[in-house]
């Protein structure tokens, strides 16, 4: 899995009217100050996930006093975005030596059972949500610079003196956040369990809107394309602050490749700077974002200022195509789709191509360019046709991919959403894809919402809230109070990067659910 | 070796006028910018004792590009004791990971080549100069809050990610002391070795110089008596600094147990507090600190106020002595005199009382306390006599302490220094001691330095500079820059805490040559 993409040779281009738009949309973040709320243990357990058992209240914290490998974790009840300060003193002797400690913040029980020295993944090991501190004097009030997301914080005393102890006399957490949950209305669901998984979706969201989207608080921090877009849609069903996404859209067209090309994703920090990093799908999800933000926002201005910006992503994308009107490129990079290992990408990203062109078409219609609209229409004939003749296998009633005919979730997911075949046929392919279970499943949440998206729109609801259920539903019943970026439901540590310690426990395009509930499920019953 | 003095119940009473003298006496700290001046390798090699090997000159540092596990280090060419700003950047992608890296500051190449995990001494760890730090977002300038004692900077590149390098840009150190070497003459003395040794002194001098006499600035950083009765004599002889003297008599005079003992160190921060450590020959030191200081400031104010404090150690230590007029105390924790394992303190501790109350006999006749004189003379008459009686074995020809009558350095020393037989006498004694060479010998700097000061007294000076340069001249074979709280030439990485990484190396009790070479040596050339 250790595929990273670096072309130190791109230039770069800024368009700073953009980038100043940009900017103007900046949020001022909303604080909250948090307390821990109790004294917990987490143990590792052979037989079950890690969970925290309560051992004491928060406010008794100061009369632990700790020495040299006295260890306190704290639960601050659930998970928290922001900055930590503590607040520390000694009991005994005069402190006759620096205290020297370590925090370590995690975003689930079981990361705290996990030991960072073990690490060996292919993924930096400074996401590791852990500090070494000495304080040379105490009392002490230690406001620590950066930020973490997290639910649990461990302090352990690595030494003191023989003549002294350490005592956190108060732990507080400055949360922070573009939003707030207190405007948005509790689903119409009298369903325990789909009332969780709002909930739960609706804190992971909130977490992961800061000064961007956030793929991840805790990592990566960054604003990801194929990410804001399923961000935005649940932003619109819940938070609906439009500057964000709006603030978002132009950073992407702002800061690109010098030929026009948008990044998979970009910084903000030390300065707006787009990544050198391409995919083929997420190039062209800015069409489709632009799209649905106009939708949701009525914002033409923005529209149709963005839309040379998009139009431009399908035009860089048609080079993917051969003669047959078919994508020719085989280098699994080239496209996200899902993490699945060794998934041919083929049809899905065929599929994708025309899902975003239909959009861009639709744009084209609204803002009246008519000429775009049917060139674009074309393309979408076009591309349908070498489908349905190339990809589609009669024979198995399922879309191929590959020079080896690969049948894959992703290819049927992606052809149904695209609107290449319609509810009925989609749901009969739907129905042989569950049956037949082919080997390339599905392995992020990303890939697992769009699944249950494909559901939806062919009519299959209670299949559709059934899979919720287990999936989402699977990490609720783990103690998930966020949606994580990963989860097998049969293999539930699994991690794409050698090690869950730098999983990210908070992830942005987990939090769909309460964006396909509010849309599919809540709006008829 | 693991002993401390705990006692939580003491009663602590603090003079506050003393206290505003002190703090009326606070230096402001002279700051000088310093740069490294080369990068080193340095290696640890069974044979030989690490040095640090020039690589390449400091200017090219930001030429080096560290990925995980790469590692530069820094040689600031002299010790230094101060603030530590690095500037840093990175190369490649745009930064997709926080910097995760490590600094580690030693005072000698010996330290470098030292693992921090292997630690498993008694004192604490948190000594150990090392800082694990996250950078979230480069380039970046950080200005580390701790004040370090270092010449090498190793930084180590803990983790990247694939698609970026860290480079360190530039690293300053903002040095601080009390004094500067600027207005300290040359040694008058055509010695090569000997001026070496006089310069590393003074370095180690000046570094120990901070808002008080520190015993190490590495280590414990604190003023302890038994250090500041050396640093002062030295500061006499070369920096002259009356007011940074003068404010650690009014400390440990300010601070005391509510008896009046006057502790063995003292801290200035968070408030000023005194440890509750006791030892019978530092309480009595601050009597011989307080004739020192006066004999060269001429500061009779001074005298007349600290003359009560110093007069009620000499009243609480004669609790120590039985009806023979000799020491009873068998706990080897009562008195320091020396680190040597097993070392019988009654002889040396006698001396030392008598020492220190001759002394105290001479600020009372300069006052004109004649009654108090008196009583001190009679006190000087009856321990002299008891020691001569019961403490001089005749046909040894050398003192002996305690029950077992052990024979060992610590016991003639400081009966020469203590004036109980005269400098024909004495010579006789230190000739017999080192042909005899008895098993208890000498293990701190501060021990040897007694020694060798004995041996000026009885008019040896060939054999106290050659034995200067035996001992100290070895640190300087070594590398030293600063002279060591430790140096036993037959095992140079010999360490009273179980490993020597938590070793001081510019340590105050080992910068006397630069006095005894000044005071015995250089004036009659």
């Amino acid at each position: 899995m250790a595929q990273v993409s670096i072309d130190l040779d791109m230039k770069r281009v800024t368009n700073k009217e953009f980038l100043e738009k940009a900017i103007q949309c900046e949020p001022v973040l909303k604080e909250t100050m948090v307390k821990p709320v109790s004294i917990v243990d987490i143990k590792k357990s052979k037989d079950s996930y890690p969970q925290a058992v309560k051992v004491d209240d928060a406010e008794n914290m100061s009369k632990y006093h700790l020495k040299k490998g006295d260890t306190i974790c704290l639960d601050f009840g659930r998970h928290q975005v922001g900055y930590v300060t503590l607040k520390l003193s000694s009991v005994g002797s005069p402190q006759d030596a620096p205290a020297y400690f370590r925090l370590k913040f995690g975003e689930i029980a079981k990361e705290m059972t996990e030991n960072s020295e073990d690490y060996d993944g292919w993924i930096s090991r400074g996401w590791i949500q852990e500090e070494f501190i000495h304080v040379d004097v105490l009392p002490a009030v230690l406001a620590l610079p950066r930020r973490y997301a997290f639910r649990f914080l461990e302090i352990s005393v690595i030494d003191t003196s023989l003549k002294w102890q350490m005592v956190v006399k108060d732990v507080a957490c400055k949360a922070v956040s573009a939003v707030s949950q207190e405007d948005v209305p509790c689903i119409k669901v009298n369903d325990g369990l789909l009332q969780k998984i709002d909930q739960v979706s609706l804190l992971t969201l909130q977490n992961c809107m800061q000064s961007v989207f956030e793929d991840g608080p805790k990592r990566d921090r960054r604003l990801w394309l194929g990410d804001l877009r399923l961000q935005a849609l649940a932003n619109y069903s819940t938070f609906r602050n439009m500057d964000l996404v709006k603030r978002c859209l132009y950073l992407f067209a702002a800061l690109t490749r010098d030929d026009g090309r948008i990044g998979a994703c970009l910084f903000i920090e030390p300065d707006y700077i787009v990544d050198d990093t391409f995919f083929f799908d997420y190039s062209l999800f800015f069409v489709a974002a632009l799209y649905d933000y106009y939708m949701e926002s009525g914002d033409k201005e923005t529209l149709k200022e963005l839309w040379p910006s998009a139009y431009r992503q399908i035009e860089l994308t048609q080079k993917e195509f051969g003669e047959e009107n078919l994508i020719d490129n085989q280098d699994s990079m080239f496209c996200f789709i899902d993490w699945t290992e060794g998934l041919d990408k083929q049809a899905a990203a065929q599929a994708v191509y025309i899902y975003c062109v239909k959009r861009g078409m639709e744009i084209a219609r609204i803002l009246g360019d008519e000429e775009s609209a049917k060139r674009l229409a074309e393309e979408i004939k076009y591309k349908t046709e070498a489908s349905l003749t190339n990809l589609w296998d009669e024979k198995q009633g399922l879309f191929v991919s590959g020079k080896e005919r690969q049948v894959n979730y992703a290819s049927q997911v992606w052809m149904i959403l695209a609107g290449v075949v319609d509810s009925e046929h989609g749901a009969a392919i739907l129905d042989q894809l569950i049956s037949l279970s082919p080997d390339k499943k599905m392995v992020s949440p990303y890939m697992n919402h769009h699944f249950v998206e494909a559901l939806f729109m062919c009519g299959k609801k209670k299949e559709a809230i059934d899979y919720m259920k287990y999936y989402w539903g699977g990490m609720v019943s783990l103690g998930a109070d966020t949606f994580w970026e990963l989860y097998n439901p049969e293999n539930p540590a699994e991690s794409p990067y050698g090690s869950s310690i730098v999983n990210s426990y908070c992830h942005a395009w987990s939090c769909t659910p309460t964006y396909l509930i509010r849309k599919y499920f809540e709006e008829d019953k």
